[in-house]
């Protein structure tokens, strides 16, 4: 009997979808389970989970977190990662890079300090997303996809979260940069991938 | 003839020590090329840099570019992978953590808002450091090291950016943490690593 796999997350594609794309595309069935909102999984869950984070994907009896080690271990699993070590690194050199740009916006979406927020907009919105945007879009232009000239799950990881940026940044991250916008097309036209979008949950980010 | 190695960064440890150790551990012969200032970075390299950003290994005529890509990519190459998929996710896993804590540090230690910053201090320094220093020092109290209860780069790359996380909150980081001293301690005594860290340049990042 296959092993089941199970899905932890709150009810937002955020961190969770690039998990939820990956399990798709290898045509993994999941449970999809969703905690609905902050202060319930802050009293029911977070002093469970490994570091108090989600998401946490159950494999079987064993227990994993941490959204880029699970697309990189499962795109390991299928035809999405490197065929030797020099291609791994491709893929990981990107996908570092796509965590540099994630986290500075993150840390500005959660930033409570609505003055210091002002203050740093400029140089997050106007230098540091268009500068990492700017460059993937043109690897994407030169090379088809993020690494290695084909498809990888750090194109797959990239395109799940785009609609997170998007939220955070308020405005559609991709509204400039025609090469993403048609890697997103070309994700979200893989049948397994289709099927998932079209099926899954409707929520903003 | 062996490949060369060059590694450009600049003249502290910060996140090229990481992948200093790792050659250093390999006993990979590199040229630790240095570059003195910010401003003689921004002039001179930054503009060729992949992403802007420094450190950046050259491998023979590659040049390849982020410091946790690339201790997994040399840690891959020696003994310091996992000896599986199951094995690599345990190690990206930690590593993951680790980003995690130190993007926060690094964030809140380039914050020129001093008014903010003095806001969010308490969070970082009594929570959220606090809290992922105790975990990674309960994890080596049982396991021995920080991932499958074995040696791996997660190790080497962990303690090897201590130096720069203590520089960050000005403080030892390891101070209330014996284990992750004790880690500290054993990786320091690995012959080719002591002679790496008795022979470096010093500086205090």
């Amino acid at each position: 009997m296959a092993e089941k796999y199970k899905l932890t997350y709150f009810n937002i594609m955020g961190l969770g979808e690039p998990i939820r794309f990956m399990l798709s595309y290898m045509g993994i069935d999941f449970d999809d389970f969703r905690i609905s909102s902050y202060p319930e999984f802050a009293s029911k869950y977070k002093p469970n989970m490994p570091f108090g984070k989600m998401p946490v994907l159950e494999i079987g009896n064993d227990r994993f977190y941490q959204s880029i080690a699970l697309c990189r271990y499962l795109g390991k699993q299928t035809n999405l990662g490197g065929d030797n070590l020099r291609e791994d690194l491709e893929i990981d050199m990107i996908i570092e890079s796509i965590s540099d740009v994630r986290s500075t916006v993150w840390t500005y979406f959660y930033n409570r300090d609505e003055q210091n927020k002002e203050k740093i907009k400029p140089k997050i919105m106007e230098e540091i997303v268009p500068m990492y945007m700017k460059k993937f879009d043109e690897i994407i232009e030169k090379d088809g996809f993020l690494a290695n000239k084909k498809l990888s799950w750090a194109d797959v990881y990239f395109v799940a979260i785009l609609g997170y940026f998007s939220y955070m940044i308020k405005d559609d991250i991709c509204k400039k940069y025609e090469h993403i916008r048609d890697l997103r097309d070309r994700i979200h036209d893989i049948p397994n991938i289709k099927a998932w979008v079209e099926s899954r949950p409707v929520t903003s980010w």
